[in-house]
């Protein structure tokens, strides 16, 4: 009765919107949510809803809450540019649907999304969960790479069907290399087989960027914006996931409800918060340094990619080296997970058995299909084993004292989609308040970008050498010296990629730091 | 020079099975290196190749390295198992694709596999890598988990094809839930679309398991037998990964033989050795007790799901609370990932400036594409973007001090999915003998499932009581007083599951413990 009682404390009913929430599994939650500054929290939360620059690094407002609720957003013109966009797609849908917008030879069957992170997590995710019955009203495809077999693979499913393709090009300014690749590639696929490209494609971008230009230039088939002031991570409620959603034939408007339904609930000052129970629940467990991982166990197919689309959400917007004073911190909060109980023919048996690293989030879903279902035994169905499993294994978990959460949703459907992601956006903002950093930028992935950029101009030093000096061979060292370059290594990386693509040969000895492998064109 | 000195040390060329792999960004790897007891670790492994009861919990010796290499099986018998499966595999593969062997109306066409755990991931990680280009023989799908909707998603996607569609069960005991719980179910899909599902379907299971005499019984298309020498995560290389394979056109000697020639190089008593060179990375890492979580990135789409692989084959096997002298040391190496460059976008942000808690494994494929690619920009392709980013983002995380290691094959094909799955297998080997532990049992599985038989008990009561007392409703307590249960919280959430899915009915209250929510039958 005590375990009863605590677990009644302990557990959270929002009926309102088909959720639950029970952190009595994790040990710690009474004492951190005692301590916490609700008031700093909500204060910090309010000022960034009311329009204020609270990603200072890039000079820019934070509004995603305000794409499913335009009634907050701080002015006139933003309220009117988010709902014109909803009436926008409307029509375009619309029209592709009815055939009034086609392809050279006809109505759209298929979409093909290209965009990379943001541009891609969402869409994907939604593509999937909310995948229609008996069919979709068309068949998503996604190229969220620059993986030049990668980019094969889908045009040749796509193959002989392109003229019956909508391509949708995302990209915020056009110049993310991944997309503008898939894209020159794609254009060139419909090139080869006698189409015109700009006859299928739409552009998703901030107005006025290098892709905009582009398509307006092209005469595509549609523009659609971008805001600067939406993250690719929380830009699912965007056209960059609403627009794929409304083609595959999903009712996006529910999908926005569900988040602004959710958005309400997580701005009420009380323990009744159900993105507040998930922050206290994960500063809890990883003691505010995310000293845990975050395994994310949802108990149904369809959501096997929300762990994925985590990753970004959470470890992108928490995985910060400075605090907002400055000061080195090295935050994050490590998410991986794929879903039950398949997994748990996988990697539970280190969870219970090994290093005590990890919570987990079990999400479980109450309906466990349309319609009824037939017993496997007596009064037992497959969804009852998925019940038991989740059960089971949280409890063996919970024996050997691995802490978990557990969030429950009554069925996997637009609303309940818009739920579980508007809760999630919100933790993060309020986990973000907690540890004291940004949440709304990404200073760390430049450094990559910036080396890859370096590495690009020397490929093209050492292939301008090796013209230059034709059926001469040349070590990687001597080739390092001739482009200027001070790292051997990476000349030595780009010729052997090089060669792997037959684009020069190589000689190879024995001993690579001897010199003895020896590269020509 | 002095870097690329270090470098020349540290990374090495395996030719012969078109692989290399890098150390030299694993910090204290020669330090490591410098103390392994290599003695100890070969003489177990031969050990073990030579039949001993390796897996000494079950009595059973740990033959996956013969399912590649029969010669060294050790007994005749075993020999031949092995070949004798071979031959009826080919024969049988023959048969289904020129139509000798056929469903109730044709040809088969697709493939529906049904298992879970190490019967799913082995055969979705090769039908994904060597997907046939420009199509495969057949087409599969998978069913890998005991969810109503899940099930229902992939025989609505097979809905009107049942007839031409092969099924492959694969348990070994036949008592896998989610197993016979897919099966139960797709064989009612059958019935219910007038097929009889024994002539679509085929076993692969332990002989006289519950599963193979149930197939005997009900006449199905073939059997192929399971061994108790195999374990589930390292049974790719028998038939439960390669007749997937074979069906869909992938010639899975070739794969074989890959395994085989890389299990040649990691017998060599040297440092020339790449599953050596693997765990003693891991070992570095990690400091031997799973310190640092291991990041897998593939850059390359087809890779995608080799880190959902790992996750099994590592932390299934590593993740243990007892080492082999009792001692309690909760081992395991956490394994997440999935592709480069997508991945970059999504976490690498957490990864170069979040808490240094994990190390990276990239994992490079030379050949970009078959065939040549066009120019992005002069001389600058898609795959040379690719190449960019992974070398970009190694020197990035790098210079922020987070380790890497990198391995290099040619391209992804059957032969070197066959060397990088069989690197890995022994890897693992090799790190379970540094560390003490026994990578061949699961034990910590079976508490979940023994709580998840506990549960299902417990519903059948609940079920009983309220049917035995039709119209009144009681609350959770009431229940679980009277079907005896101390675990209110477990009837609770049974209660709600079965609400949730029409069953029974709820009214709610405003206060759980007060007994406000009523249920009924």
């Amino acid at each position: 009765m005590e375990r009863w009682k605590y677990f009644c404390d302990h557990y959270f009913n929002f009926k309102a919107v088909g959720l639950g929430i029970d952190v009595s599994k994790i040990d710690d939650f009474d004492g951190v949510f005692a301590k916490i500054d609700r008031k700093a929290i909500f204060k910090e939360m309010a000022t960034l809803e009311s329009g204020a620059i609270a990603n200072s690094d890039e000079n820019r407002m934070v509004g995603h809450y305000w794409l499913r609720n335009p009634a907050i957003a701080p002015s006139d013109d933003l309220k009117r540019a988010i709902t014109d966009v909803w009436s926008n797609l409307d029509r375009f849908v619309y029209a592709v649907h009815s055939g009034d917008i086609c392809g050279q030879s006809g109505k759209f069957k298929n979409v093909l999304c290209i965009g990379i992170g943001g541009s891609a997590l969402g869409p994907q995710l939604a593509c999937k969960a909310l995948s229609q019955k008996p069919r979709n009203k068309m068949a998503l495809a996604f190229l969220d790479n620059t993986d030049p077999d990668g980019i094969d693979y889908i045009l040749g499913k796509l193959n002989g069907k392109l003229d019956e393709t909508l391509v949708i090009v995302t990209s915020k300014s056009g110049g993310t290399p991944e997309t503008r690749n898939g894209m020159l590639e794609v254009a060139n696929a419909y090139g080869q087989a006698g189409l015109v490209f700009s006859r299928h494609a739409i552009a998703i971008t901030c107005e006025d960027s290098q892709l905009d230009r582009q398509a307006k230039k092209e005469g595509w088939l549609k523009r659609f914006p971008m805001w600067d002031w939406v993250g690719g991570r929380t830009s699912i409620a965007s056209v960059v996931g609403l627009l794929p959603m409304a083609l595959q034939g999903i009712d996006y408007k529910k999908f926005l409800n569900g988040m602004r339904d959710v958005d309400s609930l997580t701005r009420v000052h009380e323990k009744t918060n159900p993105a507040l129970l998930l922050a206290t629940a994960w500063y809890a467990a990883t003691k505010g340094k995310g000293e845990k991982a975050m395994v994310v166990l949802p108990y149904k197919d369809r959501l096997a990619l929300f762990s994925k689309f985590l990753q970004q959400l959470i470890m992108e917007s928490l995985g910060k080296k400075l605090d907002r004073d400055g000061k080195v911190v090295e935050q994050g909060l490590t998410v991986y997970g794929n879903k039950g109980s398949t997994d748990q023919h996988a990697y539970v048996q280190q969870l219970r058995d090994g290093p005590n690293n990890f919570f987990v989030t079990f999400i479980e879903v109450l309906e466990d299909r349309d319609g009824q279902s037939m017993d496997i035994e007596e009064d037992i169905t497959a969804g009852d084993y998925l019940e038991g499993f989740l059960l089971g294994t949280r409890q063996a978990l919970y024996e050997n004292h691995r802490e978990s959460l557990a969030i429950t949703i009554d069925r996997v459907d637009e609303h309940h989609l818009g739920v579980l992601i508007g809760l999630y956006e919100r933790a993060v903002s309020f986990y973000a308040s907690m540890v004291n950093i940004n949440a709304y930028h990404q200073p760390g992935v430049e450094a990559g970008k910036k080396a890859a950029n370096t590495i690009l101009k020397l490929q093209k030093s050492i292939l301008q050498h090796l013209r230059n000096n034709p059926k001469q061979s040349f070590s990687a060292e001597a080739i390092a010296k001739a482009t200027e370059s001070g790292d051997v290594e990476t000349v030595f990386k780009l010729l052997e990629h090089l060669e792997g693509n037959r684009r020069i040969q190589c000689t190879r000895g024995s001993n690579l730091q001897q010199n003895s492998y020896q590269y020509l064109i």
